[in-house]
């Protein structure tokens, strides 16, 4: 199987994560991508996903898999012992599902704040007031939740989390939410004593600028 | 259940689309609700989807679920012969799910598309060129596929489909697609006649405004 891959794709490492916990890795061939969220897309991108975005997944039979959601799912059930990270029925599934859907928005939220805000027409104050809203109340949410996160299996919930706040140390690393949400910090400190995440940590490897996103916790 | 609805929103009508087709759009109980996609979100919203978004699914036990996906598998898994339109396993499941994923993207570069639009800084010139290149790409994909779209149970996947094929109707309505995309256009006549997606109509009885989109297929 073919990945493709970027490090520092929040939702690329959502499926690198994964597949370090399923002892699977290595199975993974990684080809790098830079996806283009404004301007020309990556035609490479394109051909196998026609919207653009990676992570994607080109299987050796079958047509290639897109969205880190399906990844995840698609992981789980073809690798033995897959379904203790995300069963494939029941209110533990659900609930993967539910931290993992709650997660990516967040992130999703994070990747589109800084989008719009390094376009040459900058962030009109109503979105950026939007983008800073939700975020907060999302990251209140997880506070609530973050004793339950650090129980479950670290399936796809706890993944897609670690990866948010991980988009959150990356591109607001002065936003200060360690001391806002003592139980987040509780459980980001154990999950980044996995191997799976310290493999995965984003790499900025070739560089890029922006404008200082201005965000604080309190 | 309590599904946070709006008559506008191409994820919510996924969700009543699916219900329809179960049998359960009786079960659940409607609660209009207006997504605010810049400026102060909407706090009843907030209060049950801290990222602000509509779908979202009240449970009569246990927390709100959010994101279509994770609601459609959700019903799919309750009801009795749900697992007919979405298996728990096997290809017909990594297909029916693809499809919707790749159909949630293109529904996605639509609504952003507009949004960003819509804001007061309008869009930069290469921004609008990505969305197009993206939903150009897109449909080509869904036109090659769509002959495997209609011979499919009318599952997540189709359902996403027509989801996305009703959001290009409702905002780019002189696009043309369906003089540039002959199987999409059978693959969408058809699905038309289904109860589920006539019952499903968009309607924008609040009236709003915004630019003329333009997109144009040929």
């Amino acid at each position: 199987m073919i990945l493709m891959w970027s490090p520092k794709s929040p939702f690329v490492r959502k499926v690198m994560i994964l597949a370090h916990e399923l002892g699977i890795a290595e199975a993974l061939a990684l080809q790098r991508e830079v996806a283009v969220p404004r301007g020309v897309p990556n035609p490479a991108i394109l051909a196998v996903n026609p919207l653009g975005k990676i992570p994607a997944l080109i299987r050796d039979e079958g047509p290639a898999l897109i969205g880190s959601a399906q990844i995840l799912d698609y992981l789980c059930e073809i690798t033995p012992g897959g379904r203790a990270l995300l069963p494939a029925s029941g209110e533990a599934r659900v609930m993967q599902l539910r931290w993992q859907a709650l997660a990516d928005q967040l992130t999703e939220v994070l990747l589109d704040w800084r989008i719009a805000a390094t376009g040459p027409l900058g962030i009109d104050a109503a979105r950026r007031a939007s983008f800073e809203a939700k975020t907060r109340a999302g990251m209140a949410l997880f506070e609530a939740e973050a004793p339950l996160l650090r129980a479950a299996p670290f399936g796809p919930g706890p993944i897609a989390l670690t990866c948010a706040l991980g988009q959150l140390d990356f591109r607001y690393p002065d936003c200060g939410w360690r001391a806002a949400f003592p139980a987040l910090t509780r459980f980001a400190a154990e999950t980044a004593g996995r191997p799976s995440v310290a493999a995965t940590a984003i790499v900025n490897d070739q560089g890029d600028s922006g404008p200082d996103l201005q965000l604080t916790f309190e």
